[in-house]
């Protein structure tokens, strides 16, 4: 047995972590006889919660089924954005009542960012600055620079993309609101949240995060580093089903003047009074628009079930970052130097939960990978994205996928 | 047995599309012993299709559970939107490649309003026309107004809301946009989308229509009519399922103009290029946003199905009014005079698929109604709505739910 693979053995001995992949439905073994799919795609669309099938069956079956619109109040399915954004809440380090889940990703950064301008002018209006500029990472997932453009153009701004590193610099009295990732899709960069927030702040303008790619992986302290507004999916780390809907966070403090762009019935302080006027919810509920998807919020209902009992997202942290480091000492071991660059940080303060290697190859290597159970994903043009999900991805899962990534690498390019 | 009995039956015998009730969970006995709910809400929430509970528990348990990611290519999860669009659109009278699911209601009329202006814009420009104006019916279900008034903030219009009626007369060179019900929440009342959507041309302005109340009830015509606009909701006449994705239609013509405000990363011309640079795909795919909420939208796929076969919108419509008409008279046969005021118009020409009828003491009425298996709804402050879809409600119901509210009605209030 190779250095790498007894590790390995007591990596996942150690591991606090272990007992939670049986939460999970999954076909691999842990890597335990190198048996099944190794799965590091998390980071795209996180593996099923066991409890997700049979509470959707019963949404379907009796909920909707049986009780039909009587579920709306007797089963807390109107209620269910501001709940189960109240679930979400402790992972991203929120207090309750800041949280609401619905929509895409793509709907509440426009939310955010419309919203973050607009609280930048209120707060400006007294001094007379105008703040006209929307900063965005220039690095961003493209969705969120999209979206941030048509904010600008419907608030009468001009955004500006700047990379994150050049972000403090950038930075001035025409600044309204800056757009941020807190995690880089691409590379797995982790950006430092508490130094970029406390630049904007001290600029005078209001910071929106992006949290797709750490939310449920790392610590966010929203509450703790005054984020003003945040946006995530909860689809990746947070595993709550193909294309679940996402989830808006707006401070406290900001709830009262947070102006919404989509403001449908959902957010009105009386949504069943029929009002031809518009009167704005208090709290969290200002953030939600139309009707909520049941059937795909109550999926992700029952997946955050996973988080229940002691696990903390310390504790997360603490295995996400053995993985990747484990990972990448197995890659050093296995694969030859300089057939793959390794484009994520190696300081853990810098790093997400993936690791995305470099290669000419690399939409042929994850296509092999793929064949051989080693599932990743491949970002066009030449990266390899692995996704370390710490409640089930184990550590001879992580030697396994470095193995089998040197295998292909051997028979393939260079 | 009473007159309406024997005319129940009769009916009920006659029925072409009484066979459709099978593809539909209901615990009621279509009324042939007076059994179990009738069901009249359909016009909020449609009854849980026949189809979906095994479809979503694949969905759930093999395509997430197993293949995961592999399924956004291998179960065409990906191309779901527009698929799905293309099963709505021959319900609302459209070609294929004009309707796109994802989002809700509120969500698609932020994108309709907003697209609609700038389209006028587009083709006032050279004219020097300012369009500046945006017409919404002002008895409108309140999102409409609500999100139509952002969408007028944001694109520097007024909003201005006119009765139905006084449409024709309130349009001129200034009119951007109208945004109108098909037919209306509270009332039932059809309105006439041929002729008001010609009235809105002659101005040179666009018309988007919502067909929350009508798609799935009555034909639509939307091709036929021109129609430059329309969203709609899937959980009513369609029984998407609780919150099931709503829908937007760009007519075929204006797809290569229409400039969404949420150019989100689904509509990029190449989405997986990952590009800073918006790109707007061609055709219906430019109003998609974010990655589309796959479990509620395959839920709703899988309901479609009972449009399968035979069954013509056509078909659907005349049982409708013949079911209203139905409940019509045997609420005057049954109910003393003066008690209930029917505010849904008796012309078919302007009636959709419901009745609302008024009574001081709806609320309480209801809750007894309810109480004793015949659910409606109540709309604040005081009317009953009863909803009548036709592949699953059939005449033995009816008569049950006109008499059951007799009853009640002899025992309250008055």
């Amino acid at each position: 047995m190779s250095e790498q693979k007894l590790r390995a053995k007591e990596l996942d001995a150690a591991d606090v972590l272990a007992a939670r992949r049986a939460a999970f439905v999954l076909d691999g073994d842990g890597g335990a006889n190198g048996g099944g799919t190794v799965y590091l795609d998390g980071n795209s669309l996180g593996a099923l919660p066991a409890a997700v099938p049979g509470r959707i069956e019963d949404v379907v079956r009796r909920q909707w089924g049986e009780l039909r619109i009587r579920s709306w109040t007797e089963e807390g399915w109107w209620t269910a954005p501001e709940r189960i954004g109240d679930r979400i809440a402790p992972l991203v380090g929120a207090a309750a009542g800041q949280v609401v889940v619905g929509d895409s990703t793509s709907v509440n950064v426009f939310k955010a960012v419309v919203g973050a301008v607009r609280l930048a002018r209120l707060t400006a209006g007294a001094a007379g600055a105008a703040r006209d500029e929307i900063v965005v990472d220039a690095t961003t997932f493209p969705t969120d620079g999209y979206i941030a453009a048509s904010a600008a153009r419907m608030t009468g701004c001009t955004l500006r993309p700047v990379p994150p590193s050049g972000i403090p610099d950038a930075l001035g009295e025409r600044t309204a609101a800056v757009l941020l990732n807190h995690v880089d899709y691409r590379t797995g960069r982790l950006h430092d949240l508490p130094a970029l927030t406390a630049a904007v702040h001290a600029a005078g303008a209001y910071a929106v995060w992006d949290l797709c790619h750490s939310a449920g992986a790392l610590p966010v302290g929203l509450d703790e580093h005054g984020v003003d507004l945040a946006v995530g999916c909860t689809y990746k780390y947070l595993n709550g089903g193909p294309g679940a809907p996402a989830y808006l966070y707006v401070r406290a403090e900001l709830q009262d003047r947070f102006d919404s762009p989509l403001p449908g019935w959902n957010s009105h302080a009386e949504p069943f009074g029929m009002r031809p006027e518009y009167a704005p919810a208090p709290g969290a509920l200002r953030g939600r628009v139309g009707t909520p998807d049941i059937l795909s919020m109550l999926a992700l209902e029952a997946a955050l079930d996973v988080w229940d009992g002691d696990v903390t997202i310390e504790e997360v942290r603490a295995k996400s970052l053995a993985l990747t480091d484990f990972f990448l000492e197995c890659v050093e071991a296995y694969v030859p130097g300089g057939r793959v660059e390794c484009l994520t940080p190696r300081p853990h303060g810098e790093r997400g939960s993936q690791i995305a290697l470099r290669c000419p190859d690399a939409g042929d290597v994850m296509q092999r990978l793929i064949g051989r159970g080693v599932v990743g994903d491949f970002r066009h043009p030449d990266v390899l994205r692995f996704g370390f999900t710490p409640l089930y991805v184990g550590f001879a899962d992580t030697e396994r996928a470095a193995r089998v990534l040197a295998e292909v690498l051997a028979e393939t390019g260079a």
